[in-house]
């Protein structure tokens, strides 16, 4: 069994604490656990914005707090988001979110991060099998 | 891009809410959705202890709110649990859940359920291959 603390990680395990332009996040899981995901604390800052597209990973976003919205880049719709709302990037669909109140989510990747992964410009993670280290 | 709220299953989707003795669990994500794992979000009412053990999943349990214990089974260690404080089932570990105030947790199986599922004597869910629906 597994426990750890959220308050423990940031203070005493920076290398899983993941920052970059206006958002960051607090990997609770990574690929090296052993779950077949992982699992973050992901905060993202009031008035940012920001466009990702996991090419290679399904990933679930559930809002425990703050406000804003997301928008599907394929369709142009827009959804709102606030505590309870989840959304599920089932088609690796690139998407548009945007924090209008800092925004606290609790996200689920599969494949599970490694933790060393970086955004490249399009937005998507690298594969595991791609990556440098 | 699947969106979904809390607030609507619970009203609408009464077959995503399953409910068992003193706990009860929103399946905000399940098999069906082709995610490759599951999401609940599951309350534990105070004062009620819950013995499980997924031989067939790996579970992670985030707690959102709350405060209570578990106990693996194997060691008998106690672990409390509060806001922030997640455990991971990594060796489908037996264990004692007591919630002292109503916790609210967010879980992710792998593989994921299918909401069919119910806890057998001895705590564990069924692999989907061996439930009868």
């Amino acid at each position: 069994m597994i426990v750890r603390d959220f308050d423990d990680i940031v203070r005493d395990a920076r290398d899983r604490v993941i920052s970059d332009a206006h958002w960051s996040s607090v990997r609770m899981l990574l690929a090296d656990d052993g779950m077949g995901f992982s699992f973050h604390i992901t905060f993202l800052e009031a008035g940012s914005e920001h466009t990702f597209e996991y090419k290679n990973h399904f990933e679930s976003v559930y809002c425990m707090q703050g406000k804003g919205s997301i928008t599907d880049l394929a369709t142009g719709e827009t959804h709102q988001i606030k505590p309870g709302t989840m959304y599920a990037l089932n088609e690796h669909d690139r998407h548009t979110l945007r924090a209008e109140e800092e925004l606290i989510m609790a996200c689920v990747f599969n494949p599970p991060v490694t933790g060393k992964e970086v955004h490249r410009e399009d937005g998507s993670y690298a594969p595991a099998d791609e990556m440098a280290d």
